[in-house]
């Protein structure tokens, strides 16, 4: 027999975020640098400003920050809070509260609606609580796919109350966006915010917003600190025929980019999100089959992150430590106080079937290294095949 | 005779900034993506952030950014000014004004000293403004390469004024770092700010802030509306051990930064400053040779961005886009009320001997394009050869 090291020689990227990219998105990275003036990266710039568009289903510009999503997620909190106005917050998870840190660094009246790590936002209390507060529009600030718990809010509705309240919604979409429908424009949502690194398959570096015409009036009308993050000087850049970038774009992420759009639209947005539907299901069909309870309110949209509760027998903290460290395959626990309590599954972006499979033997490998036996072996990859069976093979082109 | 377009091809980046970059750095960043908190990458990260450490000169952490350089810099307006708060501003070209409109974008009391382009920045000004507004310490901002006129100002002999008046000095060393000497902590410079696409070698996406802890201590005194550019946040991770990132880290940009970091060092920063100043020297001398005079206040120091004045008797706006489109030699002309005046010959990062070569002929031949004899033919890179030449042959290993 082999000693293990030699069979879990490879390493797989099983994150949803960063998470692995197309080795196409990868290469291009690796050819020399493209002054951000001359022709080939303005053409460049353009496709991929057009393209974005069609990938946030919206015909506002998608403003573009050299930056993480959380910068992304700062520029809305910059442009629309002034220090001492109300901001309405959902937190369900950690980037629920990023939110709240954000708003409160700007110095706003924050008005927190938090649910448990693991439940989904209420419309009906968001209604409730823009009706108490009253008064001129409000920013409802709202996660949409809540990475740490893998719940997905329900924009659509919470959108809808928003509107009713003559308010907007700003959406953190920074793991959503390319992986669940958001159809902006068709909803009305004002706001939404997203990040390079998840399902738009690119390393991390570049932040979006994508901001209506409404929301952009609001921003110009309130005095800000913000500069690097203004949303009018992005946009008076990005309208210029060719556009322009208000600072030196991160040229390699933004040719990374140009093609990881081009691989979406080229699938089509339509089985992209099916794809990740597909996964989602026979992820937790497989947690099932490994004897685990899924974590976290459901929802047929949650699509990127599939959470296992981890069993109390067990040291929690020890599996995607083991994952990792012994096979060779790097996924999420929890975070905060969920750490040791459950691994998060993930399926946002560049991710097939076969990635469900091994995240799930790596998964069942290490429970049974702590103790948690599953029986027969490759009960979970075996549910979750069975998912993938049902799909049906793929006709020969 | 070929036709023209067989023997042009090539393209040659030859921009101050985004900058050629090395091709093993290029390679590491078509790698599969790490996950930013797999050892791997934080074996990286804490690398990186040791070896930034020996290329600004200091002990200071040098808190990174996911942004342009213009990140690095808005980090510093953050956190040190709040709204009314007098800044003293130094500006002799496009850069010095970003400092002033980051300034007054954050409501400061701007207190400008003001240079025409092409000038450098005189220190008995600033004392004489320094005495006269009195009061508690001040941040004076200040660029140390500006790269829209090849000036570079007197950092040294500013910041020993600054210090006198009990001041702290903040330096956009963009263009500077790595290419030209600043011993921050030897000259006790409290805040160095940069970007990764300049003399670092490397795409952009990253900035940089090298803070004092003064000059930390100054920013937790200062109630700011920030939270992605806040120095605490971004030092309190850093601080960790091992080493954590307030936001995903950019983390291709990060493993490209630490094959060049590795260059940088491996080089030797005296070597690497000797190189950037001998590239200057041959610069100044093929602008003579072309018979134009160099623009700008001079400088030894002056070694990132050598400017030709453009003669009157030709269309200078059409230079840099002959030397382009022609012959696939990207320079950059003059910005603003430069534009069409002046041609920029960058010798910044990842530059050697015969990038000088190349610019000063893709130069004389748009120069003879347009109506400008040179006689005889190479007569510029002739005189750039000639400071290669003297000196001497480089021994074999």
């Amino acid at each position: 027999m082999p000693p293990l090291a030699d069979i879990y020689n490879k390493q797989y990227l099983m994150a949803a975020g960063p998470t692995p990219i197309p080795p196409r998105v990868s290469q291009v990275m690796a050819e020399p640098i493209t002054y951000h003036r001359a022709p080939a990266f303005v053409a460049t710039y353009a496709r991929v400003l057009e393209n974005l568009k069609a990938v946030f289903q919206t015909s506002n510009d998608i403003l573009c920050f050299a930056s993480s999503g959380s910068g992304g997620m700062e520029s809305a909190v910059a442009n629309l809070l002034g220090p001492g106005d109300p901001a309405i917050v959902v937190s369900c998870g950690k980037f629920g509260e990023r939110w709240i840190e954000l708003c409160q660094a700007y110095g706003a009246e924050v008005i927190a609606i938090e649910y448990e790590w693991g439940e989904r936002a209420d419309p009906a209390e968001i209604d409730n609580v823009l009706a108490e507060v009253g008064g001129p529009p409000k920013a409802v600030f709202v996660t949409h796919s809540e990475t740490s718990t893998g719940v997905v809010n329900d924009i659509k509705t919470i959108n809808e109350v928003v509107l009713k309240h003559n308010s907007i919604t700003v959406v953190d979409a920074v793991s959503a966006i390319g992986a669940i429908d958001l159809p902006q424009d068709e909803w009305g949502v004002d706001v939404v915010v997203a990040g390079s690194q998840k399902a738009l398959m690119c390393p991390p570096g570049l932040g979006f917003a994508s901001v209506s015409e409404r929301a952009l009036r609001m921003a110009e009308g309130q005095e800000g600190r913000r500069y690097y993050f203004d949303w009018s000087r992005t946009a008076k850049g990005q309208r210029q025929s060719p556009p322009n970038s208000a600072f030196t774009p991160a040229v390699t992420i933004f040719n990374a980019l140009d093609v990881a759009l081009s691989l979406i639209l080229e699938e089509g947005l339509e089985q992209v999100f099916a794809r990740h539907a597909i996964l989602a299901r026979a992820a937790r069909a497989g947690i099932a089959g490994l004897g685990l309870s899924r974590f976290g309110a459901d929802d047929p949209n949650a699509n990127t992150v599939t959470v296992a509760e981890l069993p109390d027998s067990i040291d929690g903290t020890a599996v995607p430590k083991l994952m990792r460290d012994r096979y060779g395959v790097t996924i999420a626990g929890g975070q905060s106080h969920l750490k040791g309590k459950i691994a998060r599954l993930a399926h946002c972006g560049y991710y097939g079937a076969f990635d469900i499979t091994v995240q799930l033997t790596a998964l069942e490998l290490a429970l049974r290294d702590l103790g948690w036996e599953v029986s027969p072996a490759g009960s979970g990859a075996g549910a979750a095949q069975r998912v993938f069976a049902e799909c049906g093979a793929p006709q020969p082109a």
